[in-house]
């Protein structure tokens, strides 16, 4: 891909009103590609870009603009030119726009769009977040099922500039009930004269308007679909959901999974973009409760100190045991949890998982304590055996509640997410201190009593 | 989806050796749905299940079941029917199939192979992993430029059941040079009678074979493509890459990802089914690792064992620094890993964000101290002061290396996701320790003096 414009000499073009070559300009270069270029501008450069070059054009440029400089320019004075790019703009995409303008500035613009667009988008948007229907676009191909091959072929011509795949055809009723579905590679290869109905599949893979979105994820990954199609209650065709809007949805719920199993909540916001005060909500809360969290484990030590006056060398390797606890804690977790979101693992998995995990974390804590052991035979030898034998306990309780924590939430309907590595840190602080110092307590009592005295 | 057919009726079929039934299932099922049921067959019954349909059908569920048992079944008995089976698979499929079997088994099944589909498979298998060339597949559709559009759409036709996708097809000159592309929808668009250099399109991106596979799931997503052609160093067209496979590339990377910053390197494997061994060794490298890297924390600590013995409660409070310092890092670490990974930010945007790190980390250790010295006002007041000026020192400490390092990992050209929860929880440790003592002991100095008497 070259890219033959820079951005200061399409400026001059915009300037001098150079409409042939804008135009000229715009067809050597992909969308996308071109989008990063006119994004860079000022608003009102772009908008006097957008109207030198044909209108579907300027809709395929402005749909690949973030959603953030869309809403920026959605906001700016042309309300008029804004309500015709709603007119051309993907379905989905624009009440994904519409959803995010100032309710105000919709106001004002909304009334200039055509009606029938005007209530395709009033429905689009109706439909909760997160849900296949808030995800969907109306701008599909329909066909009924008793015209031949041949005339279906001529209404794809007619469908095809204005929805958003001909790839997938969906068949519908007087009703619009989906009753079948067919490819246009089905259409290609069947024979002229032959009916709709007779080609069509009818066993056709569907979501409903409030399945989840990363059901329709799955299903389209699992049965490499192009698009899903969406009906609502009474069967009755609604929308699709395509490929690549599914593509942004797993990434977007990734990254949702990654910040939670760290600790913040940021969502649906580029870092670079993302202003302090945001950062520092997204990051306090879970801070915040693990500082109150860890109120117990300074209690469990303050429980314990003649055991630490007596024997000051435990404090030590307070650090790195309660440390490994939580380390193993953490991987169990980051384990459970993606394949918790990817499928790979389901609830009544977990009884024949954590005998797994008792096993693994078992070798894990008797190798780590041996390697502990040889270290504070250096140091502190008449420690060594309350030490090893707490780093084999604690990474045991670390990984059994690490692993079991993601299951349990699922269980209660709550994001496995959730147990982040943070709470899964704090959570074996407080089983550390109290398994550490109880072990040294016994181990070390003739020597504390001896302190006492 | 409704199941028409349940395994152990499946089975009778098989026994009975119903042909004409077993097709009809096969039928009303769609083959992602079949292969699940086959799949937990015996491997028997699942080699005479697929001979008894039709070969197309039978490849396309066996290219549904999970690679894993794809693998088992190919290293059966059935030489000669994994050999036809192989023609019969999408190419990249296979490659990647014969890729994992034991280099003896595809030793004996790859020779019964028809000869060009075998020089296919050896030319796919032999890219290195990771990249385009391992990832595309070599069953495309092409056509020639001087041919007309009702021409193209005949060569379509005869293309398409052997082909990936025919919805994008690509130009190629006399030597198999990429010069152009067109969709299925251009040319039910355009004139029958017009040439296809007339309609396609002369900007086509494109990947080389030795592109990052990341790179490519990145093109596809930008420029919503279906798929995207990979050439070699001569220009020439050589696969492609569709956006199902580039859909498994991301969660893949997002799963390995989500696993390295939790501190483990389970990669490929989906949970259920990774040995106690696999998972031991996964895990226990960075456990380890910390194990020895904490012995710096455990010394820093003896360095003050006069401070502690002199003022026990500072122990109390212990945990809670360090692993507030842990968890802020672990915090900005993931925040960061994720924003590299998805293209959000780039090596260049570090200083700016580090500026950012500061002032939020700083505002988030404030709100923490002045949490934390509510607590420790009840307990211990007379370290009131120290405890709260840990706070803040350690949040920023734990933020600034959680959020440098990943930005450090990239610029050696290293993965940014190695710098685990884990591995910043333990530097978080090592400095937190220095960082409390060391206050502690110039705030209590006078305390301190008076114990040593």
């Amino acid at each position: 891909m070259t890219n033959p414009i820079l951005a200061p000499e399409l400026l001059e073009l915009i300037n001098t009103g150079d409409t042939a070559k804008l135009q000229e300009a715009v067809e050597a270069v992909h969308p996308a590609e071109m989008a990063d270029f006119v994004a860079a501008l000022d608003d009102g450069d772009v908008w006097r870009f957008l109207s030198a070059i044909p209108q579907q054009q300027s809709a395929g440029i402005f749909s690949h603009f973030d959603l953030d400089r869309q809403v920026q320019l959605a906001s700016g004075a042309n309300r008029q030119a804004m309500a015709r790019m709603l007119e051309e703009l993907p379905h989905d995409e624009r009440a994904d726009l519409v959803q995010r303008l100032d309710p105000q500035v919709a106001e004002q613009i909304l009334p200039l769009v055509a009606r029938a667009e005007r209530e395709d988008i009033r429905k689009l948007t109706s439909y909760a977040e997160g849900t296949a229907g808030a995800l969907m676009s109306s701008d599909y191909a329909t066909l009924r099922p008793d015209i031949t091959v041949a005339q279906s072929l001529e209404q794809v011509r007619v469908q095809a500039p204005t929805r958003e795949t001909v790839y997938y055809i969906y068949v519908v009723d007087g009703e619009h009930r989906l009753i079948g579905f067919v490819s246009l590679k089905d259409l290609i290869l069947a024979k002229p004269s032959q009916l709709v109905r007779d080609v069509m599949h009818q066993e056709v893979i569907s979501a409903k308007t409030d399945d989840d979105q990363e059901a329709v994820a799955h299903q389209i990954e699992k049965y490499d679909l192009l698009a899903l199609p969406v009906i609502n209650g009474d069967q009755r065709l609604v929308g699709i959901v395509t490929v690549d809007d599914v593509m942004d949805v797993q990434e977007a719920e990734a990254t949702t999974d990654f910040h939670k199993i760290g600790g913040t909540s940021l969502i649906g916001v580029n870092l670079k973009d993302a202003g302090l005060a945001l950062l520092y909500r997204a990051r306090l809360p879970w801070l915040l409760v693990l500082v109150f969290m860890n109120v117990f484990s300074g209690a469990g030590i303050a429980y314990f100190e003649d055991t630490i006056v007596a024997v000051a060398s435990l404090v030590f390797f307070l650090p790195l045991l309660i440390d490994s606890g939580g380390n193993a804690g953490s991987q169990a977790a980051t384990l459970m949890v993606r394949a918790l979101a990817v499928g790979d693992v389901r609830l009544r998995d977990w009884f024949s998982l954590l005998r797994k995990e008792f096993v693994t974390s078992l070798l894990l804590g008797v190798t780590m304590g041996l390697g502990v052991m040889l270290v504070a035979g250096f140091r502190a030898p008449q420690i060594i055996v309350p030490v090893g034998l707490t780093m084999v306990c604690t990474v045991l309780f670390g990984s059994l509640v690490g692993m079991s924590l993601p299951f349990l939430l699922t269980r209660f309907k709550l994001d496995p997410a959730t147990a982040s590595a943070p709470l899964i840190t704090s959570i074996a602080d407080i089983g550390g201190v109290l398994i550490y110092f109880s072990i040294a307590s016994w181990w070390l009592s003739d020597t504390i009593k001896a302190a006492g005295n």
